[in-house]
């Protein structure tokens, strides 16, 4: 078997064979370098058909990332897929609120999930920060409700919860969102590396080629 | 729009939408319980049909981890998605080397991945041990060798890399592994949630419910 190994190429390789896959939408580079990342991350070129973009989402992303804005995660192991050193260099930080002691106390006692409660508790920080929630659909729900109460005005919202209790309906919900850049994955399908992979995909843009 | 936003309800009402889709499958418990965490963790149903068990590996999976066995990943973001403190209830414990600095020098020395160079550097800490591999194609290849050449005898050994470069390649090679017991999901799909999917269902399970 003719294994690469050497990892620049993998990554070289893996890009022109994701590539063709794109031909036929219509993409600007910055969408197209999002679903690349998408495809590459899943290994399901069958994505991209259900990929949305708010209109300025991609280059609110972008500017804001590079402006030092805090990345804000629904649970941990999205945390962990983002390359938080890339954030730190333009001043960032990428946060999570999941585990901490006092979010688990509130959602108890709210009767809500500790992701939604998270976001809650810290509603006063996610001004002009990236939100990502790539697994809760109650906090996607919360951080909408937030935002059209004029409470919250992040730079970008990413939205790809995933599964069958209240996913598909909370993308939907997002596409009509106003005021707030969305990127979103409709229909059951998401998760914590789909949602890194976008965050990681703006970080690493370096424009048309 | 009627949202759950009860987490233990979410979870409840999320299985039982899944169950319907394992009823024409021939699975022992075990391996249900493993598909629908898989299904539950991606949002998508069709990952069902290239899921493959060898005969053993639920049994040794929940034996292996209930002993306390380490478990090795082959990247950081799965090891942040395995319920960690349920592995060191048991007595075990999570480890991932790719960030190791020595292993980043040894990688670009050897001309592979970090994730392959990690498992090779530490082969001697692999018996009995669970390694899971949810990204690199080349750390499966790495992990499967080291097997073959009587080497290291891991308890189970889960690979579901992810991409185009390879990992559809490892999977059909380890469907040909001889002497450790495997999970893997054939095709190009894959990656650190499925992954870590997976080893959680071990942890969780309690047995034909």
């Amino acid at each position: 078997m003719d294994i690469i190994w050497d990892p620049l190429e993998i990554e070289r390789k893996s890009m022109e064979i994701i590539e063709p896959y794109l031909v036929s939408h219509n993409l600007n580079p910055g969408q197209k370098a999002v679903i690349k990342r998408i495809i590459h991350t899943s290994g399901d070129p069958d994505l991209i058909h259900d990929v949305r973009f708010h209109p300025r989402a991609v280059e609110a992303g972008i500017s804001a990332l590079r402006k030092g804005a805090a990345v804000f995660t629904d649970v941990n192991m999205l945390k962990a897929g983002i390359n938080t050193k890339m954030v730190q260099g333009y001043g960032g930080e990428v946060r999570c609120f999941i585990a901490d002691p006092e979010v688990a106390v509130a959602a108890k006692a709210m009767g809500i999930t500790r992701a939604a409660a998270g976001f809650r508790m810290h509603s006063a920080e996610l001004d002009h920060s990236v939100v990502v929630i790539g697994n809760a659909p109650t906090a996607l729900f919360e951080v909408m409700d937030l935002i059209n109460k004029n409470m919250i005005a992040p730079a970008l919202l990413v939205g790809t919860p995933v599964g069958f209790v209240g996913a598909a309906e909370s993308k939907e919900l997002l596409l009509q969102l106003d005021g707030v850049p969305f990127i979103t994955l409709l229909g059951t399908r998401g998760g914590s590396s789909i949602a890194a992979s976008i965050i990681n995909a703006l970080l690493y843009y370096q424009g048309d080629k």
